[in-house]
């Protein structure tokens, strides 16, 4: 029976940085996948899908040369290779994660790990042990009871990345981050997409400015958006699929080639040996104390298995306070309410903190500050001209509460805010950091201007 | 006889911004201008260049359409409506200021601002005066001796983006931003191009690494690269133009449509009354202390026309803190240990702070941490694995000496570390700081890691 100081269950951005932090501290370690290294984010989500919003963006460009002064005859796309590109990509970066095992001499173990009380995780009948094992079985596609997903006419995230032929129209139920990235995606391939959302505004979590903004734009793209509305059933027995769809004025029946169901994610906790241990879950998700402690000593739980936003670089970070708590260095709790969010439509958006309205509801006095990218030099030259960067401060204090971007380029420069909240300043010292000229990013030090009356471009 | 609070000379971004900011702090202000409202920033230098080089950046895509799974026929450049872009951009920017000095009631007096003893400005025979005069004149293209411009075969910047025809074949001299840049854009075009750098190498500001790695992209775009060489001088007679080249093996001569002279600029201090009002120069540029103001009582200097970096952003934050000071407010100076620049070059650059060499030069134990774009998984879903970030840390204090980036947006990104700075982070509150997944900005946070030894991804 092999020995390990930390097994990590689960390869993805949140097991396999866990390991490789954890081989650093100078721990033996292993890390079990039952599938490919780097799970869904480098395989399924994250990084394939960047692939190919890159190829629609590219696609975009081709579309509208005549924009920057140059002609093309005949801009098309091969949407086989645009999705062989995308898995191109993702092999690259999962062999890299191999790599990095090796590297830092990380065993591999192959398998369906379930885990075994007294410390054992066993892999299809091999047992093994560890002083610490970390759970980061991360999460997956999560059906609806009136959604039910067949593969083909009523798919996920998983089989919208690599579908042998382009549908002709889609429909997508949901609008997070998944939703919206696919129906950008399609839309700009040539498919006649309607996204169809429960709740009154597309990209729900933003900052409501944000979200309506972002709609404007998806409209104008051609995307048909239908909010306020949800998919009761859906009748996959004809050629198309019939999803018929509860809006506020009734009933309507929709046609599509294909149905999305981008409704958010369930997390991998079945069948991997919780109950055997006794490990404590709630609401499907497993219980952990601020270093990702579960019930049980010497297990652990961390990114899309516990509580908390689904994101990978939240699995990364809880994964790195995880095992660096547990080599006894001095470490300080994640700080949830500073976690950005990005999503890679066109415009992007990105955000960290709170939204006006949830700073409002928390009793804030507030400072709002907008700059629109429509007045920035940089946005003018580059023809991105769409978007604004939103900045929200404690009028009292000045600590700055919330910072809300959609533009071209925007999850590159919500960095920006992160740092700067993890240090605490104050909306004046961001103003009086110069910005160089002429960038997107001197729309944020212009938004908290505005919120101090000395915005100069606008 | 006019009378204002203020008057500033020169309407670039750094007179403009003044003169806005002056108006916000109740001040009655006027704002002398020559030419176009924007200055040579607005109508010839930041913004028309990154027009041009937008167009070139898209034309590449158009020519590499493939890598992404798409396809064109004839991808074509329409040199004229890429220059008519260029130019409508401009247009349309110093039509944007024109719309500020209305909205904050700045008076705009079209002519050639002349200073005169007594805190007066001739403008060709009107006299106004002022409690305080801004002089915010900028500068224009340096020339060299053996290298006189005629504005057709040895051209400056100024003729170089708005050439009826497109040159065949170019030879840049100088390799600061501004040449380049230019090389970047005509080289993009198809245009044949040298560029001559006296210094050993090419961007030579920068960290001597990103200087090593942009000289090697830029020789594998197929601009030929002539380091520690200087032009000597040139002949015009011919339908070409000759430069004889003195490089280290000897002379050589280059023959070419046009040569572009950009070895840097010269401020605007001549015929502006200096000598009459008895302002204080020297070698070239406008004494003034940290709040900007000359030897003489009422007379300011900002911009180009003073010591420091002439760039666009430095001259805005001179004006700003100029009259922040003069209305009394609690100002500090500026920092300039801390003006990030930038280069918009495919790859560009962006940096912050010292380079490796100065940050030994000054005594400091050293850490240096790296980060490759190419173990980025945003940049391999992208494909823009070109380039790295580097970050310098004072061994001993955690101080964060200098930042360098090369890569596809990094202009947008080296705002994190202005701000960072600012605040006067250490490495280690970067690193903890949860930068999104998967983006290009990952690559500071991974640097930084890379620097206290904890890097992830490599």
């Amino acid at each position: 029976m092999s020995k390990y100081d930390i097994i990590v269950l689960g390869s993805g951005p949140g097991g396999y940085v866990t390991a490789i932090r954890a081989s650093q501290l100078g721990f033996k370690t292993a890390i079990i996948e039952k599938e490919n290294l780097g799970g869904v984010c480098l395989n399924w989500g994250c990084i394939p899908t960047k692939a190919l919003l890159k190829s629609a963006q590219v696609f975009e460009y081709l579309k509208h040369a005549e924009d920057y002064g140059l002609s093309v005859k005949e801009a098309d796309k091969d949407f086989g290779k645009v999705v062989e590109r995308s898995r191109g990509v993702a092999d690259g970066m999962s062999k890299g994660v191999q790599f990095l095992m090796k590297k830092n001499k990380i065993d591999v173990i192959e398998g369906f790990g379930k885990l075994k009380a007294g410390k054992k995780v066993d892999v299809d009948g091999t047992e093994y042990t560890a002083d610490h094992i970390i759970i980061a079985t991360g999460a997956r596609s999560r059906e609806l009871p009136n959604l039910p997903q067949d593969g083909k006419k009523v798919i996920g995230y998983r089989e919208a990345m690599t579908l042998k032929t382009q549908p002709k129209s889609m429909i997508v139920v949901g609008s997070g981050a998944i939703g919206v990235e696919f129906s950008n995606f399609y839309n700009s391939m040539g498919t006649d997409v309607t996204i169809v959302e429960f709740l009154p505004n597309l990209v729900p979590l933003e900052d409501e400015e944000i979200s309506k903004q972002f709609e404007r734009i998806f409209k104008k793209s051609g995307i048909k958006v239908m909010t306020n509305s949800s998919v009761e059933s859906v009748d996959t027995s004809g050629k198309k699929v019939k999803a018929t769809v509860k809006t506020r004025k009734g009933e309507e029946v929709l046609e599509a080639d294909v149905v999305l169901s981008a409704v958010g994610i369930a997390s991998n906790i079945e069948n991997i040996g919780l109950e055997d241990v006794g490990i404590v879950t709630d609401k499907g998700k497993i219980m952990v104390n601020d270093w990702y402690q579960t019930n049980i000593p010497g297990y652990y739980a961390i990114g899309d298995v516990v509580p908390g936003p689904a994101l990978a670089h939240v699995a990364s970070a809880e994964g790195i306070t995880c095992v660096e708590k547990i080599a006894g260095m001095h470490v300080e709790p994640i700080d949830y309410g500073n976690i950005p969010g990005c999503t890679y439509t066109s415009p992007e958006i990105a955000s960290v903190g709170m939204t006006e309205a949830q700073a409002k509801e928390a009793g804030y006095d507030l400072k709002v500050g907008k700059f629109p990218f429509s007045a920035s030099g940089k946005a003018s030259a580059a023809g991105t001209k769409d978007g604004f960067v939103k900045v929200i401060f404690d009028a009292k204090y000045g600590e700055w509460l919330g910072c809300h971007m959609i533009g071209a380029g925007v999850t590159d420069m919500i960095a920006e805010a992160v740092v700067a909240r993890k240090l605490e300043t104050t909306g004046h010292e961001v103003l009086k950091a110069i910005h160089p000229h002429p960038t997107m990013s001197e729309a944020v030090m212009e938004a908290v201007a505005d919120a101090y009356g000395e915005v100069i471009h606008l």
